[in-house]
């Protein structure tokens, strides 16, 4: 494709912001839960103005899991957004994450059809000391990359990386896959099952920023390309392990504790929003506003 | 008491190491099990010398909470080493903390007892940046605060704090309070379910210069009193929480993350073992060496 060129794509008419598909991961909890509150009361006092808005869902996508305080129950959540698990038949007694995998691609997807929400956004943290990184299956989603690079301008003191795991849309397995668009925002240092403000704050601003950049493509704006630094996948590495009682007999060096990554730098295109395919309104906004601390 | 007298005390036969007492304190629990893979090893190749040595349990509290990765499976274990709870009736079913209290109170104890071990430490980690923590019932209790000037002395640059508790023996609910001297060695930061090497070094080193402190304790060496601060727990406050679904609605701020504490110093008596009740050898080691990397 030639970078030169404008890529005109269609409006984010509707848009996820899930926390909670690992039950302990608690800033995307907290935040889901204060939008969610937030939305309750401006829905009380909402007046039809008869503009079309840009619709948000906001989703504690592991509801039991959040409850125990755990990353899942019975499976992980987040590794049962395949085709194959979506559409495969159930056993007679399913793991709890996979019918609720089934519920969600119903109410956001169905991953792959027309019907699926335009952008999901799924919230995660990490003890790791990743700051906030985007991590997509796509290194080539403008989207996602435009949204990074807004990220990236508006949040100058907060280390931030793009991530691109390098499986195709068939095998993506994650929550946000379902959507045409999709990314997990990935924070930390945090530990699990706590909450930092500095960490939920960060978390915050990203999604508030995201929301921005959503209602400024929608109503018109033209983003100017440029380039991203994207970091890949090279491979797993297991620890070691006792061969009788496969424990892990060993932890990471204190000097690899924040290991060098590997990193390309991919140019991406200019950005408009599609005013053929989209709505004929040039304003269109999210329909609430966030109040952060 | 006066304190320029010399207190003289029994020598320690008999001490125990604990891990795992919270199933996703993980430093301990790797701790317990390189020590118990050390022991085997050292056990096979032993020979009787005909000297008596002090001798070294290492338990792992909570195997089925260590299974899960989880801080409990039914019931905080580290609740349930009150009297009552140890000594009162089960019921049909009862959790099943309530009964690896008792398995442990009858290998560790009997708690209050004549037959329970002389020292327990038992070891835990916390997300708090707390450094290396003694945590005790007593702030009179000589050996306790012994051991814990020597491991100030042998770890300069480890920020180190003894917390006095302050609830009565009868009350005391956890397991370091099974045996005769006995405290959490708490450490962090630390996440739950992880193991950092830098934690696990300060945690090794300090069992470490334990086990060393109660070999030259029990071989005679006199230990020059001084003043220890001790710091008190002042009230537990909870966090805001909302009134109908009761979950937490605020963080710590970023500024209190490490919030100041209150301390009083304490002065101690110069320590040595009582060499009329105890056995008449002058040398006494702790039965293998740990080797940590």
């Amino acid at each position: 494709m030639d970078v030169d060129e404008p890529v005109c794509l269609p409006r984010l008419s509707r848009i996820a912001v899930c926390g909670g598909t690992h039950g302990n991961e608690l800033p995307g909890v907290y935040l889901v839960r204060d939008v969610l509150k937030l939305q309750r009361r401006a829905s009380e006092g909402e007046e039809d103005d008869g503009e079309e808005h840009t619709s948000m869902l906001t989703v504690l996508s592991n509801p039991r899991a959040v409850q125990q305080c755990r990353r899942y129950t019975d499976t992980d959540l987040n590794r049962c957004f395949t085709l194959a698990t979506l559409n495969g038949p159930t056993s007679d007694s399913p793991p709890y994450e996979v019918l609720r995998a089934q519920e969600l691609n119903t109410m956001l997807g169905p991953k792959g059809g027309p019907g699926a929400v335009d952008l999901v956004c799924d919230l995660h943290s990490t003890t790791a000391n990743m700051g906030l990184c985007f991590i997509a299956y796509s290194d080539c989603d403008w989207i996602c990359l435009h949204i990074f690079k807004h990220l990236q301008r508006r949040m100058p003191d907060t280390p931030m990386r793009f991530i691109h795991l390098g499986i195709s849309g068939k095998e993506s397995y994650s929550l946000d896959s379902v959507g045409k668009h999709g990314f997990a925002m990935e924070i930390g240092p945090q530990p699990h099952g706590g909450v930092r403000s500095d960490i939920y704050a960060v978390m915050s601003a990203g999604v508030r920023h995201m929301l921005d950049w959503v209602g400024l493509f929608n109503s018109g704006a033209v983003f100017e390309g440029g380039w991203v630094d994207v970091f890949t996948l090279v491979k797993n590495i297991d620890y070691p392990r006792d061969s009788k009682t496969h424990n892990i007999t060993a932890a990471i060096h204190s000097h690899l504790q924040v290991c060098p990554c590997r990193n390309v730098r991919i140019q991406i295109s200019s950005l408009e929003v599609d005013k053929l395919t989209s709505s004929p309104q040039t304003q269109a906004t999210i329909f609430f506003k966030l109040h952060f601390f």
